[in-house]
């Protein structure tokens, strides 16, 4: 499709809009980023069609220039009616989006789910070009994987393929909100952190958090990680067993998927370098002992997303700028 | 490839050899079974080229009929090089199986793992038809699972994808000879069960299969399930414990790979209804729970593989009855 000059890449999150021009060698013109409007899905939609405008603008383009916009929206999706089933960060239920879209701006959209968008934009344009391969590990507020074979999203029959972040790592766990206990998800996302946090102080243990609960009324991971940085021994605990818990989850994907490499992305992975040290000192410790995952780790497979913000608007263009049978898998 | 009229699928086992004419229509003609000959490659390599004689003349056919042979082999298998890398059941490292059998017999073969080989014939020949992806777990001897998508096999980059026999179930677990404590195939592999049931009575539990480990020296599968039947509480125990295993094994593959179908072969899944059953009660269980899982799980999408043994031959006939780009994820 080499006719193709210009698509726009769109990232919709709970909070922001980012938006950007990529021309035809995967290059990001035009990047602007905008609040998000929730609560009523007439202008989540108008504010996503705004942010393309700008991103059109902000590169001295119009949308004349515009071949397709590409789009990754939070939740539940279903890409071929170009609809967004259920994202509890946007509050919306069944938005026509793609709908929307075309008829307010007169382009070709197309939509997949955030997460998705970004494992493509790792695979297109990232750590991934050349490899049969990839799982892309989000971990933030959530966690999931997504996985890319021959350069194509594989989905699943319900698009729940990758669903690592709910199985459960814990029994004696914590609720999670998929209705388990101990999920991967309820004890290691960004919130997951947080509450293993205030649970020891709960239980009593001393630690500088406890002054940082008091005086902001809440725990953040990056309160436990910077506090564990400055020497304190339960958020150190506490950052220790998580990256753990996700070293499992990278052996588990390992094993199971044996990709050619595994891209992490999320808040947590770029939370400093100690969480993804410990992550690859779980992964060696594992890889000692167990044959199988030995063939399949080594270290320099196992990377941070390179592309950071930038994955999902590369992957979002990708899903216009390549065929629609060149980016799934069947099943 | 409708010209091609007559393959021959093998099926090479550590104790037995099974071999079978399979036509266009893959329908078996000739099927035969001799021993495995072990402890010398070339004398194995022989065995497994009189078997494929075997079964040629059993159909009343002569090789000059025969487009190809395709051969499931155990243990690690290079499909490309035409290579037994390493069979522990076989006991020989880097036997050139295709070289020695195209010599011999004067017709195209090619080979590749025998667990790989039963997950294309289900997905070919077997429930999988017309699916857009399967997982076939074989519980027997050892557990393993392989992953068809869109009717070809995903291997992985090192051939070592759903390797879920090595994923720990049980942390305080038993030695399993990848070097880990507590993976599945440990604990619930035939040998797993009959070791957990020695466990038990090491330990002082009262149970008829005290009698038979007295009687017969050692404890099967067979026996700890036939004493489960026949009602003895501690063999009944192990029973349950062990679909409970298998449950968390396929409620994790459905997970990751979110298939349109699972498919239970080996010796495990044909050992009676009572360890289906247990599996199918922990699924629903977790299903009750488990948001993600309910939309995964639905109990006609586990089955036990229809084909049973035919699986294997029907799946190494695949092997050269289909191109080989139609067989294999570039992943």
């Amino acid at each position: 499709m080499s006719e193709i000059r210009f698509v726009v890449g769109v990232d919709v999150g709970g909070t922001k809009i980012a938006a950007a021009v990529v021309d035809g060698q995967r290059r990001l013109l035009g990047r602007v980023q905008r609040p998000t409007e929730v609560g009523d899905t007439a202008r989540t939609l108008a504010s996503i069609a705004d942010a393309v405008r700008q991103a059109v603008r902000a590169a001295s383009l119009t949308l004349a220039d515009i071949a397709a916009v590409g789009l990754g929206i939070p939740g539940q999706v279903d890409p071929v009616a170009g609809v967004g089933r259920n994202s509890v960060n946007l509050g919306w239920r069944d938005a026509p989006v793609r709908a929307f879209l075309e008829a307010e701006l007169g382009v070709r959209c197309a939509i997949e789910n955030d997460v998705s968008v970004a494992a493509l934009g790792e695979s297109h344009a990232g750590v991934g070009r050349g490899l049969p391969s990839l799982v892309y590990l989000i971990m933030g507020t959530g966690i999931a994987a997504r996985v890319v074979i021959d350069g194509r999203l594989y989905r699943g029959v319900n698009g729940l393929a990758g669903e690592i972040g709910h199985l459960v790592f814990d029994p004696d766990g914590p609720l999670c909100k998929c209705g388990r206990r101990g999920c991967l998800e309820a004890i290691a996302s960004g919130p997951g952190i947080a509450a293993r946090a205030r649970e020891g102080l709960a239980a009593g243990r001393r630690s500088a958090l406890r002054d940082v609960l008091v005086r902001t009324g809440a725990l953040t991971t990056h309160d436990v990680f910077a506090t564990a940085d400055a020497g304190d021994a339960w958020a150190g605990e506490v950052l220790a067993q998580t990256s753990r818990y996700l070293g499992q989850a990278v052996a588990t994907l390992l094993m199971l998927f044996d990709p050619a490499a595994v891209v992490l992305g999320g808040g947590l992975a770029h939370s400093g370098p100690r969480l993804i040290q410990g992550i690859h000192a779980e992964l060696a410790r594992q890889a000692e002992t167990s044959l199988v995952l030995r063939e399949q780790y080594r270290p320099d497979k196992v990377v941070v997303s390179p592309l950071g913000d930038d994955a999902a608007l590369l992957g979002a263009a990708a899903l216009v700028l390549s065929e629609r049978k060149q980016l799934y898998q069947e099943g």
